[in-house]
């Protein structure tokens, strides 16, 4: 019998319940499965593989005897994350305290799998924006070069959490009924608008989010020298972002050219037929691990540029998902 | 007295009300408004000034002793526009019927309002699109001119009419209540959604509403040698259209420069300061005449790329208010 791993995860949000999903959809071979999260949440209870588990509160000696944790986001990894590895878990951690720190790989398994080998207990999953781009880059990357990246994002509100799906579905029945409404997770109201900003603002007015594109997108490619721009925006959708990307490559690409590099891509499923209004869609992409691209274009303002929008579920390949290949990746290794 | 207009409007649906609605606003100096449409629209009633108007079904006859006729859209101004001129109006027309043609002025009356002097009886309005995008431009172009433009629209569904607005309401309903639903102005669900389709597939894969933004402002900007892109999505708004745009312009030209620019420009609100979280937003732009800047940002992939985030109401500025101002633009002249 192959071997079997004690598994912990942290944070039972909108992230937290989709690794559950994940792990037994997968079947990755758990031995144990520990749900952990704050004092809030303990005692609540979740089914994985036809098994109860009771939600505990996180504590140090919480990660005894753990082979893997994944942490699902927010500040628990900052906390508990070198801990766990000093009792002998590897950690793989979906928030972005670690992404950037020179100790950590930053992995997507179809974009740079061979970082996995020198983590030194933590292992950092990327930004859902940039996931799902970077997914769809790579092929084109590998066979043309990119010199410069030019990204607007349609994001779900998946992005900032189970809170924030139920704002969207509260505030739109809410304004449907003519009530009056009080934004409490995004800063103003998200039903039937669009708020150009996610996360921070940062200095020359860049948000966290627009930086995080930037420099996890290099770190992964392990190139400083792509130009990269984005204006990442929320919109009223629940669990897919869609990007519009405009790459200039080094060498001239054809759209069919990349059309086909990208069919036979790991991870990637091309939805592009206009004549028959084929074209990927956020309600097309919720609940698929795969990212999907469409609209390829070459760009009639540059020799060299091309036009790709991309989509994918930001709970599955721009989280979870991602974060249950690295563990695949992890015990591969 | 000043002198005072016959004016007849065409169409009757999202944005032949909001004519009706602007007219009176503005105080446009009418002396007899007129409201016609097809046989369908025929016999309804609309209020102008505190006087009831019926609707009269529109034909050749009707445009006897008319002094300007605002087409709304569709295909009315195919049909009686030259008819129009022909009877001594003078044309202004919303659809895309004759904005390409050399012989018709295509005016943003903050960015070419000289076009006026060379009409020939029919003048055009742009798409709703590009007008906010030309506003905002303009004194950019001005400045430190513009050799490339790539954009990212987030549109509306005003832009496709009342019939999808109330679907978009419909459907968003439906969807809440858990019911299925069958999509019938937009070719698949809005609610919760997003299309990145608008207008029919043309060549290299370019939509018409893309090209739309790409010859129109070629146009008005009387330079063929801009470069432009576009990726134009339809989302779940109701009628405010926003758009990322970022540009390289000829001359260096910072954010503050930029910003001050565009403080001072005719029918532009700047809307920027991002530590007060401050930018344009679709629910803050309706009901509005002015376009909304904000965001503006120097591009960190390019030495001279700037990034704006526009937003106007769509209904508006992007239809209505602009065909109005050409009329004030017109007798004033």
């Amino acid at each position: 019998m192959s071997k079997q791993y004690n598994v912990a995860i942290v944070g039972t949000g909108a992230v937290g319940t989709t690794l559950i999903e994940i792990l037994e959809e997968r079947n990755f071979p758990v031995n144990n499965l520990k749900l952990l999260a704050t004092k809030r949440s303990a005692g609540k209870t979740f089914t994985f593989c036809g098994e109860n588990i009771v939600v505990e509160e996180t504590t140090p000696k919480s990660f005894n005897n753990v082979d893997i944790v994944l942490f699902a986001g927010g500040r628990a990894s900052k906390l508990f994350g070198r801990e766990a590895v000093k009792r002998g878990a590897v950690v793989i951690d979906n928030s972005s305290a670690f992404r950037l720190d020179p100790e950590v790989p930053l992995i997507v398994p179809e974009v740079n799998p061979e970082d996995i080998k020198w983590h030194r207990g933590i292992i950092a999953n990327p930004n859902c924006s940039t996931i799902q781009m970077v997914v769809a880059l790579k092929p084109l990357y590998d066979a043309a070069g990119i010199k410069r990246i030019v990204i607007s994002t349609y994001q779900a509100v998946s992005g900032a959490g189970k809170e924030a799906m139920d704002e969207l579905e509260e505030q739109t029945r809410a304004i449907l009924e003519g009530k009056e409404i009080t934004p409490k997770v995004f800063p103003y109201q998200i039903a039937f608008n669009v708020i150009p900003h996610i996360d921070v603002f940062l200095e020359k007015n860049y948000t966290k989010e627009e930086m995080k594109m930037v420099n996890e997108t290099k770190k992964m490619f392990h190139d400083e020298n792509i130009r990269i721009t984005a204006t990442t925006v929320r919109i009223p959708v629940f669990r897919s972002h869609a990007e519009a990307i405009n790459i200039e490559t080094d060498k001239k690409i054809t759209d069919e050219e990349a059309r086909a590099l990208l069919s036979s891509a790991p991870g990637v499923v091309v939805v592009d037929d206009p004549a028959n209004l084929k074209y990927p869609m956020p309600v097309d992409a919720s609940n698929s691990d795969q990212v999907f691209v469409g609209r390829i274009r070459e760009d009639i303002s540059h020799p060299r540029g091309l036009w790709l929008w991309v989509v994918a579920d930001q709970l599955r390949k721009g989280a979870a998902t991602n974060a249950v290949q690295i563990a695949e990746l992890l015990i591969k290794n």
